[in-house]
């Protein structure tokens, strides 16, 4: 446990930091007195029927869900949604390894997996909030693996899906791909087997981990239209360090790599004895599926593979060079887009 | 300079190593003795018109080109044509850090640009070959990078070019890869600033570059309908274990950043005062753009900007999930529409 004040109200908030007691998870181990933190928007209707729920992507929090995806006048609206935005395990605000005492934090936290976090947020909603309809679920990246995940294992609770940007099973590319990112943390002696003192220790380890999310999150376009330009960033070098190493400097590596195996090991198949169409079949939910055209590393192909896999899915793809990272709002014709299939989803009737 | 069996006749002969004198070079230093590695296959005509040059790509040497690319019956048939591939300079067969004496080898080996290579290749032609026609010249990746250096710089000698998977002027992007590349290799201590005893000590540096490579060399589809399964390698790990280290882990680290930094830096608008438009205007070759459709860093977009500034070039993307290192040859579909268009495009008249 070290303390790291990146994590906190200040830059993250406001969130509530609610315990689901032990968590126990699928590789075994158990989190003990396990904490979600919280953020919600908007107000519970008496029927308990608009509750909309947001998990987090890999190194986001609640805060930038919040910011770039609810508002006033939006498809998220807080004056007609309760809107909850639960922060993955692992992500610094929730049960993480830095903010666990030992011996269980850093380097002995245990593996948790996609299925454990929306175990846990399953918990959080029917025990803590009382709730038993999500009329949406949507996410991006990791946070669509979650949706995935809820809309397969709880077919009955998820009235409408938006995974965005992700898959419902971790493709081998994906995984290649993260190892690459843990790699680069884990290769810095500073990071010295998971025991260091602050992340500033990791700093070197963190920056080439920055680095490829520079040439994996945004896209070939991204750069070739000079975006990182129009984003405020005059030089290359400039927009690497000032943005893409300044957003992961302050982040916790034991924390990083924790989302990262998460990511790599997600896949709803694991509910059906490892096939991918039995569990999407599964699947009640009216589901918008919605990749991103110029993401390289959750390409709309592999979308739309799964997308025919689940009864009465939607291929909605959403155009933007800014690729992956487009999750980040920076280009409004993807906010734009988002806003379009939301509203449209959630205007249908659940199936 | 320090001994590495690696760069051998027996791994890439037959070659022949041909000094050109002293090098200047565009950056101010100079190659003294440089010796470039060329490869020939077929006879030089009467005419001296039946001359293709094969530049070679990052990490690549002329083995390859000839083994993959040359062959009777093929577009590129030594019963017809007098085929001369040279090594690239710092690709450890020609002059590179690692087989240059102290005090210029190893870490103190100048840069070297595109530029440079093209200068040195003219110099070899022109003065040992006596040759001053080349009917084409065609080569992939930084192969193209020096076929449009070639187009540009001696449009009077260069009859038909054929740029595969690669572009005239580096993209920010691609620079961007290339960093990590780099990284990977500099940030492991056995690295030591660039002065090591062997390869095997910046092992592990070695090895996360070839799994960066794993991840942009190929593409999503060559992993999602697994095609390293097919190429025989039963699981990702033993791919990345067993074919990407194994490629790359007995190269000299010094001779890839040298490399790495040359393709970083390539740009045909440096032979007019930074104007892309002018440079590829002066090309007279025939030309035939051959970008391959899943390429994550030389993307067919990219290439087609600057097929559209070259007077009668013509687009001709190339099909294989394969990505860049469709280039390998593994994709016998790829190697057969190379083969189409190289014929095609030998068979029309010179303009």
């Amino acid at each position: 446990m070290i303390d790291n004040p990146y994590y906190s109200q200040d830059n993250h908030g406001p969130y509530e930091v609610v315990s689901i007691g032990d968590l126990h998870l699928e590789e075994g181990e158990t989190i003990k007195d396990c904490r979600l933190a919280v953020a919600t928007h908007g107000t519970l209707n008496a029927n308990k029927d608009n509750v909309v729920l947001i998990p987090t992507w890999y190194s986001g929090t609640s805060k930038i869900m919040g910011d770039v995806y609810v508002g006033s006048g939006r498809a998220l609206d807080p004056a007609k949604y309760y809107i909850i935005v639960v922060n993955q395990i692992g992500n610094g605000l929730s049960s993480s390894p830095h903010n666990t005492p030992a011996p269980n934090g850093m380097r002995n936290f245990p593996k948790v997996r996609i299925g454990d976090d929306v175990a846990a947020q399953h918990r959080l909603l029917t025990e803590v909030f009382k709730i038993n309809r999500l009329a949406l679920v949507v996410g991006g990246s990791m946070g669509a693996q979650q949706t995935y995940e809820w809309a397969v294992r709880y077919p009955d609770m998820v009235e409408r899906a938006a995974p965005i940007a992700g898959t419902a099973q971790n493709t081998l590319h994906d995984k290649l791909f993260a190892d690459t990112l843990v790699e680069a943390i884990t290769s810095d002696p500073g990071f010295n087997g998971g025991s260091y003192a602050s992340s500033a220790d990791v700093l070197k380890g963190l920056a080439r981990h920055a680095t490829l999310w520079g040439v994996m999150g945004w896209s070939t376009e991204f750069y070739a239209k000079r975006r990182h330009e129009q984003l405020g960033f005059p030089s290359l070098d400039e927009f690497v360090t000032n943005f893409m190493v300044e957003y992961f400097r302050s982040m916790d590596p034991n924390d990083l790599i924790s989302m990262a195996w998460k990511w790599q090991h997600g896949d709803v198949a694991r509910n059906t004895g490892g096939d991918l169409a039995a569990a999407l079949r599964r699947i009640k939910a009216k589901t918008f599926v919605m990749p991103i055209d110029h993401d390289m590393f959750f390409p709309p192909i592999d979308c739309e593979r799964e997308c025919r896999l689940i009864a009465g899915a939607q291929f909605r793809p959403i155009r933007s060079i800014d690729g992956h990272l487009a999750l980040f709002g920076a280009d409004p014709e993807f906010i734009k887009q988002v806003d379009q299939h939301l509203s449209e989803l959630l205007n249908s009737p659940a199936t």
